[in-house]
């Protein structure tokens, strides 16, 4: 958990238009993004695994980001 | 775009069990999480502005994220 920096959480909410942005607010943003990569990466592994391979390939995310 | 580094996304893979990620992979990772990164990050500037802030809290992130 908190792998994610704060500057690029701050950048991409800015990017999307906000004035300012709290670091509470950047800090939520984090954790909710982790959890969303947490499932994906949790999916991304079975699916790896089920292919008979030890190694995470991108197939292997973009296709449990799809699920 | 491209803003999450990548060592902290390939930490959050093999959090989840993952015994090797590709390069690829973890740029493929950082791809979709920053996609749905900006979907929230919109909403949560809509949120802002709607409750007339110009200021990003953590409580536009979290209700954007239930959306």
């Amino acid at each position: 958990m908190a792998e994610l920096p704060i500057a690029p959480l701050k950048r991409i909410l800015q990017n999307a238009g906000a004035k300012r942005v709290s670091e509470d607010a950047a800090k939520e943003f984090g954790k909710i993004l982790e959890e969303v990569g947490e499932d994906i990466a949790e999916r991304a592994t079975q699916l790896a695994k089920h292919a008979g391979r030890k190694t995470i390939k991108a197939e292997d995310v973009e296709l449990a980001a799809k699920e």
